[in-house]
């Protein structure tokens, strides 16, 4: 595996790999890896010949008060994994190579991005578009790989990638979850055990409202009342928001039916961890 | 000469000239080509193989007052000049094709657009930096091609494609003048005949200003002070800046120097004319 953290080198293999004739596949990613982005790199893997991942925790997706300097990194497993999982090329660039100190263009969807932790997280889907954008190019990649559990996001980078023409396709990979259901995240790390037991309740409570759904129930305004109810129940656990939203244009649906998303936030102690289910 | 509107027949041919080994040059322009666009495509034609003119009068850039309607529209005299300029392909896509009716994702540079034009025009660089980033996503250039008279726009597009790592370059060719000194610009065809021609005093303003540098002037403030005197002799121009800034930062100065801009715009009755010379 090569490890570069050059813009002008990564450009180098990558030109090298595509005049062997290779298809390039990106996912990018905040580091602190775990069986989540192996699911990622698995689908890269199998729809490109060269995989490039990016590691780069983005202090322009983060807001003042957030957890930036707290965010897990975990540089040596994460080179580890990635070597196991058959990734091409690391890309783990410092920040001075991502912004240069008077860095002034920025890229900022307006619509999607207003609802769900955007209302609550001031400015960091800007910092993601920019970033992201920035990776498009500096790699230049035929599809790039996410997350479906950041919904929103890929929501966001798949608008981007139309409204700004960007040659790539966009690939959303389903979530990972623990055994007991938890969607896996860098985050989790950082509840104690307790909370990390009691958390399963965010899972739970979007599979009961499935259960729900299936049972005939379709007004939006019960579902999210009951999951919040559900989830607020464990204490120190309070929903930032529970939305029942349109899966592609992201607006809150006050019926559901298929192709809506049930997603939620919530915070605990001063941990944030979102999920979301879809309606089939 | 190939004349495509659509983005996908526009990609196929780009396609085919690059796996034919040409280097690609792209020269955005909003029409109403004149002098000053033919040596754009005169400087594109020495430094690629294959020379794609775009031709887009581009909504998100003018202001809900500004002269989007009014502006001058040539299109079967612009493909006469690009076929005779040796252009190999000519882009007018429809506004329909550049946005979606829900289109919600900006490029926006966030300093050097601030003065100057830019805070006479509100979002008009937004509008600038969006549309040429989709350009570059669209036609993946090797160089582009802007006008130093739009000194301000070609500062912004060389800082978006530093802060976004667009892999292109970015030439700036020398503004072209009319015998008696005027900018070419194609809202010039909006003056009458008089106003037309007290219009020389613009560029004679500026290298008047020149000549008291050579003279040993060094005082910003007095420079500017005679540019907007001189201009505002004439009956019906007012000057809606006059600055003296460096051509790399676009910042003001206060003494002259080499690398500092002198730059106006002047508006008579409802025309707005801009216009920019370098000190050495």
């Amino acid at each position: 595996m090569i490890q570069v953290a050059g813009i002008d080198e990564l450009r180098h293999h990558v030109a090298t790999a595509r005049n062997a004739g290779q298809t390039v596949a990106l996912v990018p990613t905040m580091g602190c890896l775990h069986r989540g982005h192996r699911s990622l790199f698995a689908v890269a893997r199998r729809q490109s010949d060269f995989v490039v991942v990016s590691i780069f925790v983005n202090p322009l997706q983060f807001g003042p008060t957030e957890d930036f300097d707290r965010y897990p990194r975990t540089p040596e497993d994460d080179a580890a994994i990635c070597r196991k999982e058959g990734v091409a090329l690391l890309f783990s660039p410092e920040p001075e190579t991502m912004y240069a100190p008077d860095h002034s263009v920025v890229v900022e969807e307006t619509s999607l991005s207003r609802g769900l932790c955007g209302a609550h997280r001031s400015g960091h889907f800007r910092g993601v578009t920019t970033v992201v954008a920035k990776l498009f190019n500096i790699v230049q990649p035929d599809i790039a790989v996410f997350g479906q559990k950041d919904a929103q996001q890929t929501a966001i980078i798949r608008r981007m990638v139309r409204d700004l023409n960007i040659p790539v396709r966009i690939v959303a990979a389903p979530t990972i979850r623990e055994s007991d259901g938890l969607a896996l995240s860098s985050r989790n790390r950082l509840l104690d055990h307790d909370t990390r037991r009691r958390a399963t309740v965010i899972h739970h409570s979007l599979c009961a409202a499935l259960e729900s759904y299936r049972r005939g129930e379709r007004d939006a305004g019960r579902i999210r009342r009951d999951i919040v109810s559900r989830i607020e129940e464990q204490p120190s656990f309070s929903v930032e928001y529970a939305a029942a939203i349109d899966a592609g244009t992201l607006e809150p649906v006050s019926r559901l039916r298929s192709n809506v998303l049930l997603a939620v936030a919530v915070r605990t102690g001063n941990v944030r961890l979102i999920d979301n289910v879809s309606i089939a």
